[in-house]
């Protein structure tokens, strides 16, 4: 029988959150001053801004710049509790969540645990590829690559081997794929010929690879053209309409009949809900996502919820999901918060998705913006974009940082953070005996 | 048979420098402009700052305040070519090193390896202990540490297993051992109250052991003692004269009989010299440091020479080696730059160390300083640490972000980087099929 985790005593029902991504947080903080515990469980310590995870992959910001720990961002929120844990099962009949760390009672479950790469069953591809959807993988692919760039200057000119090292290949046109490969291709351009004067850069090729007949397939017909054709002038090699069948590490191929010999793939080709074991498979749609009803609740359930990338939320207009992007979350997030607030009444309105738009960067002075309605693209775009993701920042030091790191790098074309940083091996196990998140 | 390493051809004689530590990069610089082809490897792609890396163990700084890519350090020093590469055998009858990315010749070759945590033959402490030497150790203790502590508060009051993951051994009463200590008590004052309000900090314990009579040996006797009165002041328990016994990973014996149950437990007690495999037993003295002459050449070898902390030097007038610290390492580099660029002249003064003084910080306001006609402790020597660990960063980057770093934590007694990143595990091998450095 394992115990359950310690939580101060209190009175009022309890709402345990698992995931602390976008919606969870915003759930968190709209929660003060309701008449309720609030726990938040997460697997790391930090809240972890996504959207520019590709930026420490490159090089061109840090893990402290996209991440905040959740006791910073609730120091002054005694409302909140937070407790690391990973969750294993819920068992909705008891009201408990089973956790690395132990167990959890609740009166109330929101599961916003967001989702996680979809390889779509390539075995071989999800053992060899590089997805990009924690810090720790992005680290990982920043030190990868600049391994592979050590080893291949090391190398006799022209081999096969030394091709594979230096070129780079991005499976999937949507914004992570997009924003690495455009990222990528400056790196090219700004960093590697004064990092690798004695390397031959002419030989790197950057290849994007999309299945569907467009890029940033969620956008405006006009964002997918100019991504392209940015793309293209930067030296992207753009591949539309072309799936990947296989990669065993070096070798990939493509529907298209071609074969690129890499060493470096990165996998942003789709993504899948984060479904917690103990939750009825028949409510769990396409895509790993959990079927919620207007309020947000999981079908057949009266007191779980479900937000975010995880959840399936199908507007009565569209008849099609909502797109697992961050303002859907937050949305969402600020939604339940006021459910609960108003004491969960039961005749109350439906979920509603405002989309106030989106918008993608390739490279400096490159991006595209659609809002509901004006479309523009270019260097104006590219501050908006730099506008809306710093003010997007968890907290205001993390906002400085990541201002003066781009501010420097908008100067100097300069790619700071070009570490390869790999884990210290220690044979002893981590003192906690459970595994724990990465 | 393995290949040469890929290395522009020249017709100068080769310097091969192993090792980018304070020694081989000040080597490194000091030979622009002279006849040779100088060649750096290193197992890392950065020079790491290494006085403070108990700053990134202590959430204080991040990895990239204090590590400088060499690419970019060499960035307008054509001068020197960079290979990373872990040296694996010098086989001198070839004058020809062998590394994991192939084989590189030498005309002259220097090791400036530094050095690594000598446990003494204690394999359980080894094994169960963290050592603070390289970055990704520095990094694996803070996630050690804030994973602990996650982990306390989700477990019940008082129990032996929660004392164990809270309370914190260091190991070793140098300045390491004195700075992580001091580190470690602010962390107790002024972060973690905050960050852990449900738990009860009065049962946190900081333990500072040290083998010898008192701490820092290697300065003054004043600044031994305000050191020790510093700390525990501070709330660390010191105890002098006392050797580590075992360590189980749970419960540390000492030699005064007592016993700690801690899972924490930082090893910053001894180093020992890094020796090359090929280089004759007969040369490797006390703490595996190389025996070299007055002109810092391998002795019984004509092109191979050795500084820094894997070189034992004895001066005539104390006829003690000169201690592992990065001053000598530095004045090594340069000397040994102008015996080169001078034309390797047989008749050459010996090596003279100029000992500028030491210094080691305890917390804010509160650092000792020994000059050579002038010692101090207090405010005044911090702030004159403070200056002297800015100025000493390598590259004006890291300068201003590390001054910011500071000045942020100076006003906010805030410790921003506390963040538990794991390494991301893959199955697959790493792309290079042979071992790379950490």
């Amino acid at each position: 029988m394992s115990q359950n985790i310690k939580i101060p005593e209190s009175k009022l029902p309890r709402i345990v959150i698992v995931g602390g991504g976008f919606g969870g947080l915003q759930l968190a903080k709209h929660l003060k001053g309701a008449p309720y515990q609030v726990v938040l469980l997460d697997r790391h310590n930090y809240h972890t801004f996504q959207p520019l995870l590709y930026q420490v992959a490159t090089a061109g910001l840090e893990p402290s710049s996209i991440a905040s720990p959740f006791r910073r961002i609730f120091e002054n929120k005694t409302h909140v509790i937070f407790r690391m844990a990973e969750v294993q099962e819920v068992v909705s009949e008891r009201n408990m969540l089973r956790t690395t760390m132990g167990d959890v009672p609740y009166d109330y479950l929101v599961l916003a645990t967001g989702s996680k790469t979809n390889f779509f069953g390539m075995k071989d591809v999800e053992r060899n590829a590089m997805p990009m959807k924690t810090i720790a993988q992005a680290l990982e692919l920043r030190s990868m690559m600049i391994q592979n760039f050590e080893k291949a200057v090391s190398l006799d000119e022209k081999s096969e081997e030394k091709e594979s090292l230096i070129d780079i290949v991005v499976v999937g046109g949507g914004p992570t794929g997009i924003e690495t490969a455009g990222a990528l291709a400056e790196l090219k351009k700004h960093v590697l010929p004064f990092d690798y004067p004695d390397l031959d850069l002419n030989m790197m090729d950057i290849y994007l690879v999309e299945l569907g007949p467009r890029l940033l397939a969620g956008m405006s017909q006009q964002a997918s053209d100019k991504s392209k054709e940015y793309l293209e002038k930067m030296g992207v090699h753009v591949w539309l309409n072309t799936g990947l069948e296989s990669y065993d590490g070096y070798r990939a191929s493509f529907s298209n009949g071609k074969t690129i010999l890499t060493t470096s793939l990165i996998y942003a080709a789709g993504v899948s809900g984060v479904v917690i074991n103990g939750i009825d498979s028949s409510v769990i749609a396409r895509g790993q996502r959990i079927a919620i009803d207007g309020n947000l609740r999981v079908k057949g359930y009266s007191d779980i919820f479900a937000m975010g990338d995880v959840a399936s939320f199908i507007p009565e207009s569209t008849a099609v999901p909502l797109p697992m992007v961050a303002p859907v979350s937050m949305q969402m997030g600020v939604y339940l918060a006021q459910w609960f607030k108003k004491g969960r009444p039961k005749q109350h309105h439906a979920f509603r998705y405002y989309d106030k738009g989106s918008m993608a960067t390739i490279g400096r002075h490159k991006a595209v913006v659609d809002l509901p309605f004006w479309k523009t693209q270019g260097a104006f775009a590219w501050f908006v974009w730099m506008f809306v993701h710093l003010m997007s920042l968890v907290g205001f030091a993390n906002r400085a940082k990541v201002f003066m790191s781009w501010a420097y790098s908008y100067l100097s074309s300069d790619k700071r953070y070009r570490l390869v940083i790999r884990p210290h091996r220690k044979e002893r196990e981590p003192m906690s005996r459970e595994p724990m998140g990465v």
